[in-house]
């Protein structure tokens, strides 16, 4: 046992800083689609650097895990939440190239709405995983707020693409639009992921 | 074993109740489509009534396996397995709430023949779920049949889409089916992943 | 051992043979794209019958898993993997019915780079299968690779698509290009769930 868990500690710090990299993204994200502005491209670049910080601590992790002498199980939930905090960040960045790419330079309110839900996500999951060995009640009450969140996110999407269909003359910017939507609705879908596995792990340790 | 059994035999009576939700809401979406009117507003919201319910069910789930002892791997699937099913249901209410917001008035055959489709593996989840613990052929059997209607709704919805680009002249129009045949094919897309964790329970147990 | 060993063995031949299936109907779609003509339909048809193999394959596995003596985590992964090398080929399939409906005829330089990037990650897939019991570094290399592919397939998509909205004055021919674009990159999304699928499993064997 002693020998087990420093080392599980330090997976579960190394989550807790991919965590931290998430909302540090989903922050710039927020910013770019609630000031849009000719710095898009740069603040695209500082989220896909942020996601290559994340990509390299996903492969350390497993490399590390290939490497350390814990059970087959923690193993693969370990892996299962590296990859789906992972996949918050790729989603994080595709709607940000997607800004830089289709030429966004106007500012629409259920975008950054969605954006906010997302910044509110991540925050849930950074405050959730310093907490997988010991708080578990406390967990279970953040995967709810998650939950609840991705709802409100669903809510947001589907109103703001029937709005487009309303108001949009040009079918052109409908199609973008209607994609920077759904795609940020699925970065805080992957957010909701990332919480079905720690209910997951809690349900397995409990 | 006679303090596990009973236990787990809740978790199945929770799951065929969960199904029934399913099996209610597609065909409430079957009559949205099959016949479209004013009472559309109303049908919707009667799904999402029992998205709730489904919800609710999920959650108690959780509540309950975090408190009662039975096997780490029942939980696992059995956590799985309600997750699955709810999405099922989101999908459900999703095709549901974009007939409203979209106010889509037309019957269009590939639409319906999806929702029969969905209806017919929602029946299928149904007759599957209350036979986990006994008739694990039977189950294989109803997953079969699952997978080969998801494989129905795909070519239903690729052929619907065809047919679109072939006579819609309104590209707002083309967008708002094209999405429509795509979140009811995704909702039996949907049913086919229980399919698959019902394989994975009786793979295991077996 | 000496009982197990054999078994397992031959679960892994039969995915070699289905990651050998996927490479040749990769191979197919690619050929679809970068010469395109009057044979996509017979050339879709053949990667149908190449679909209805691996289903086979997938089905076969199942029956015999549910049959076979082998350790139950096993049977999980297996089953997954055979899944997951399925999508690839749904996936496949999907993009060449496309071509196929949506009457394709012209040749688009982000579709056949998407096409090789799909080749190349069902090669990966064939080359590291055959080694989940004996080499696990270079089943992880294999990995990496895929994950690699995966970012490769994703810029190519995302600027196809920005070259799409720049160029194409077409909305119809947008959305039918789009969706080529993205249903290709997302069978490269399901040849990396795949590595994920062996990634697990190589660290539980570790």
């Amino acid at each position: 046992m002693f020998n087990l868990l420093p080392k599980e500690e330090k997976f579960f710090e190394s989550f807790a800083s991919q965590a931290g990299v998430l909302h540090e993204a989903a922050g710039i994200l927020l910013e770019m689609l609630d000031k849009p502005g000719p710095d898009a491209p740069e603040k695209a670049n500082n989220i896909k650097k942020l996601e290559h910080r994340s990509d390299n601590m996903t492969h350390d992790v497993i490399v590390r895990l290939n490497r350390t002498f814990i059970t087959p199980l923690d193993r693969e939930d370990i892996h299962a939440l590296c990859s789906r905090l992972d996949d918050v960040l790729d989603l994080t960045d595709a709607a940000a190239s997607r800004i830089v790419l289709y030429k966004i330079f106007e500012r629409k309110a259920p975008a950054v709405e969605l954006a906010r839900v997302l910044q509110r996500a991540t925050k849930e999951l950074q405050e959730a995983v310093p907490n997988i060995l010991n708080q578990r009640e406390r967990i279970l009450e953040h995967c709810q707020e998650i939950i609840r969140l991705e709802h409100e996110a669903d809510h947001i999407c589907r109103n703001g693409i029937a709005q487009l269909f309303e108001i949009e003359r040009d079918p052109f910017q409908l199609i973008k639009w209607k994609e920077i939507y759904e795609v940020l609705e699925g970065a805080v879908d992957k957010a909701e992921d990332v919480a079905n596995v720690l209910e997951t792990i809690v349900l397995k340790s409990s």
